[in-house]
C-alpha cells in the first residue's frame, strides 16, 4: 500500500471510529453541554472528547509518526512532516439541538498545504472526501463524485454562513455587502455548507472567526471538487480566521471585491 | 380497520408516495426553480408538484370522500368532514440548496382541530408523527417515542426560527425580545425545527408569515408530544400567520409576554 492509500484508509478508519463514539450520544437524554468559556456559549460535549480520543487511537495504531492538532486535546508532535488536523464535532451548537448539520472534520497538512480532508456526517451517513486524487461523497447509496457548479453569476448565487452575526460588526457589514447581491442567503449549517458547495448545490460560503481545525477538512473537500478557498484578502487560510469559499474564480473575485469594498 | 387506523395507514402511504416522487429530484443536476411571485424568491420545483400529485392519488384511491387543501393544487371539496392539509415540500429554499431540513407535511383537520399530522424527511429517512394516540419518530433505526422536554426555563432555552428577518419589522423586534433572553438561537431549519421540539431537543419555535399548510402537520406532531402551539396572542393557529410552539406552559407564557411586550 503506498502512502496515499494508507492515508485514505487511515482517515476512513478515523471517521468510522468517531462515528461509533458520537452516535450513541447524539440526541441522548443525558447529554451535558459544558461552558468552555465563561463568556458566551461554547458547548463541548462528552461526544466531542470521545470522538477525538477515538481518532487519536487509530493514528497511534496506524500512523504513530504523524503529528496531530485536535480541537479538544491540542498538539501532539510527530516526525513524518504530516499533521492531522481534527475537529471531532464541528457545529456543537447544532449537535446539542439535535440538528444533523454538524460534522467530524479531518484534514491532513504536509506543512505547507492541506492535501486531504473529510467532512463526515454520521447521523445522515454521509462522508464527503477530497484530495490525493479523490473527490467523492460516500454514503449508503454508494459513491457520487463531488464537483462544484460553474456558470452561476453573483446575482444568481446561493450564499451560506453559520451565524447571521458572522463576526465583528465590520465583518458583518462586509458579509452584508455580499449577501445583498446574491439570490439567496441561508444560515446555520456549519461545515455542512462546505459539503453542499462541493456537491454543486450552493455557490459561496463566507465565514469569520474560524479556527484552523474548522476549515482544514472542508478546504480539502472544496478544493478537490474544483472550488477556491482563501481568506478575505485572497491569501491562504491555514490558520483559520476569515474564510471565503467559492465555486468559481468569477464568484471568488466578486466576493472579495465586496468584502473589501 | 377502524377509521383512526385507516387514517394513519393512508397518511403513511401518502408520505411514502411523496418520498418516491421527491427523492429522485433532490440534488439532481437539472432541477429548475421557478419564481412563483415576481417579487422575492419563492422557488417551486417540479418535486413539489409531483409530490402533491402523488399524495392526492393515494387519497383518491383510499379516502375519496375527504377534502384536500394543498399548497400547489389548492382545495378539493369532499363530504367526510375531514380535510387533509398538504405541504409537499416545506422548505423549498433548503431543498434547492441540497440541505436536508425540508420536509413533507401532512395534517388532518376535523373542521375545528388538527387531529393528526406527519413531518417526513425523506433524505434522512425520518418520519415524525403525532395524533390519534400516536407520538413517534419512525426511521430505519426503528421507532422512538416523541416527547417535549420539561424543566427548562427561558434563560436556558434553545429557540429556533427559519429566517433571521422573521417577518415584518415589528415581528422581527418582537422575536428579538425573546431571542435576547434565551441561551441559544438557531436559524434555517423550516419544519425540522418543530420535529426537534417534539424530540425534546429544543424548547421554542417562533415564526411569522406562515400559511395553514406550513403549520398543520407540525402542530399535530408537537401537540401529540406534549407541546403547545398557538398564535402570538395565545389563540388558535389554524390559518397560519404568527406561530409560537413551546415545550412547556412556562416557556409558552414567557414567550407570549415578550412577543407582546
Amino acid at each position: 500500500m503506498d502512502d496515499a492509500q494508507d492515508i485514505i484508509a487511515t482517515a476512513h478508519d478515523m471517521a468510522d471510529a468517531a462515528r461509533a463514539a458520537i452516535l450513541p450520544l447524539f440526541r441522548s437524554a443525558g447529554l451535558a453541554a459544558d461552558n468552555k468559556y465563561t463568556k458566551g456559549f461554547d458547548p463541548v460535549t462528552e461526544a466531542d472528547r470521545a470522538a477525538e480520543r477515538a481518532m487519536r487511537e487509530v493514528l497511534a495504531e496506524r500512523r504513530p509518526n504523524d503529528s496531530i492538532l485536535g480541537e479538544e486535546y491540542g498538539r501532539t508532535e510527530g516526525s513524518s512532516g504530516l499533521t492531522w488536523i481534527l475537529d471531532p464535532i464541528d457545529g456543537t451548537r447544532a449537535f446539542i439541538c439535535g440538528a444533523p448539520s454538524w460534522g467530524v472534520l479531518i484534514g491532513l497538512s504536509d506543512g505547507s498545504d492541506i492535501i486531504y480532508g473529510i467532512i463526515d456526517q454520521p447521523y445522515i451517513g454521509e462522508r464527503f472526501e477530497g484530495g490525493l486524487g479523490v473527490s467523492r461523497l460516500v454514503s449508503a447509496a454508494g459513491e457520487r463524485p463531488l464537483a462544484v457548479r460553474q456558470g452561476v453569476d453573483l446575482a444568481n448565487a446561493t450564499l451560506m454562513t453559520t451565524f447571521p452575526e458572522v463576526g465583528t460588526e465590520a465583518e458583518a457589514a462586509a458579509f452584508k455587502r455580499v449577501s445583498q447581491q446574491v439570490r439567496l442567503t441561508r444560515y446555520g449549517l456549519d461545515c455542512y455548507a462546505y459539503a453542499l458547495l462541493a456537491l454543486g448545490q450552493i455557490d459561496l460560503v463566507i465565514e469569520a472567526g474560524l479556527q484552523s481545525y474548522d476549515i482544514a477538512g472542508p478546504m480539502a473537500v472544496v478544493q478537490a471538487a474544483g472550488g477556491i478557498v482563501t481568506d478575505w484578502q485572497g491569501g491562504p487560510v491555514l490558520e483559520g480566521g476569515q474564510v471565503v469559499a467559492a465555486a468559481s474564480p468569477l464568484l471568488h473575485k466578486a466576493a472579495l471585491e465586496l468584502l473589501n469594498g
